[in-house]
């Protein structure tokens, strides 16, 4: 029971208003709908997205301060959650970093949900703001993490940033999932891209 | 002299019209000036930028077919030249090349210009493959030529596809340039991420 139910004074209206978390939902389903549709951020009105919820304006207000906000868990709802890693070695951890990054590539690409709305939203400063300190840093900070490990076992050299290592190591798959979506994104990428990371470009030997 | 001063056939009006390439340069100045003032590509007529360049409409559409044709010259005006690679090491080669994209990244920077206008574009598929076809695809080549005699050469291992060899080579780049345009490009960035992807990331002996 929620406190709805401790009293009358929370009871709900008898015709039966949607609960907080399924109304949640049927809002952030209302925006990828409209996105889907090929609707432009701009013309995303709270007004407009109340209409295809079905639910009140106030509805919204209550939950996010404005269209921004909003829209910055929508683009959550839209990603998957970040992997549990082996820990068995920087390689596999790697491995499976890497392997979500190219899963949430190809999931990105049949709705052509993110990739429109990423332009979209890099026109917007403060949307970028949000969805990169919700979003991306996180993410960033997890493969930081795992290379610290490997710096600090032996795994990894020493004398590369940590930083630098951490472009170094997602680059390849971010020009393939964001910058050139029409990439190939073959089963056995994640680890290729690692694999020959660790070894070098130079030929065994040489 | 030019042709317009080879006989009285082309000499230019009395009240002297701009000759064709300065009024295109002023078109295309004009387009700069208006995206640098952060008008939207949408709200770019021609029209507009006719009044900004102050030429003709008609001037403007003798030269190009509408508004993405002329826009995609605009980008290909703010990008730098392709580098003139000195061809003594595959090393050399890509320091050169992942140092030019460095100082774009830095040129860039200032005018807000490409940042701006790459999210703009992205969001138009017709754009997007135009700048696609005349920027990125000729600079992707030139990498490509590089790391085909690098593995020729004996200078890179012959394991690698070329494709995702380019893909990581320039990765690190993009990332830092495309994706997050508030990162660090030190000096010694271009050196650094050739070097540390021509050793691998493993410790020296391990």
């Amino acid at each position: 029971m929620s406190a709805a139910g401790t009293g009358p004074r929370y009871q709900a209206p008898a015709r039966g208003r949607p609960r907080s978390e399924a109304a949640e939902r049927a809002i952030i389903e209302g925006v990828m709908r409209l996105l889907e549709d090929g609707v432009p951020l701009a013309e995303l009105s709270i007004e407009r997205v109340a209409r295809t919820a079905g639910v009140g304006k106030a509805t919204i207000y209550r939950r996010w301060s404005g269209k921004e906000e909003l829209f910055v868990d929508v683009i959550r709802a839209a990603e998957p959650p970040d992997p549990d890693l082996p820990g068995t070695s920087v390689r596999d951890d790697l491995v499976v970093l890497l392997e979500s990054l190219r899963l949430r590539g190809l999931a990105g690409r049949s709705p052509a949900l993110l990739h429109n709305v990423h332009a979209q939203m890099k026109s917007s400063p403060g949307l970028w703001a949000a969805y990169h300190d919700t979003v991306i840093l996180p993410r960033r900070r997890l493969g930081l993490e795992v290379l610290r490990r490997g710096r600090e076992n032996g795994e990894l050299r020493a004398d590369v940033d940590l930083e630098l290592l951490n472009d170094i190591v997602v680059g390849p798959l971010l020009v393939r999932t964001v910058l050139n979506p029409d990439a190939d994104l073959p089963d056995d990428l994640a680890e290729r891209v690692v694999d020959t990371l660790l070894e070098g470009l130079r030929p065994a030997g040489g």
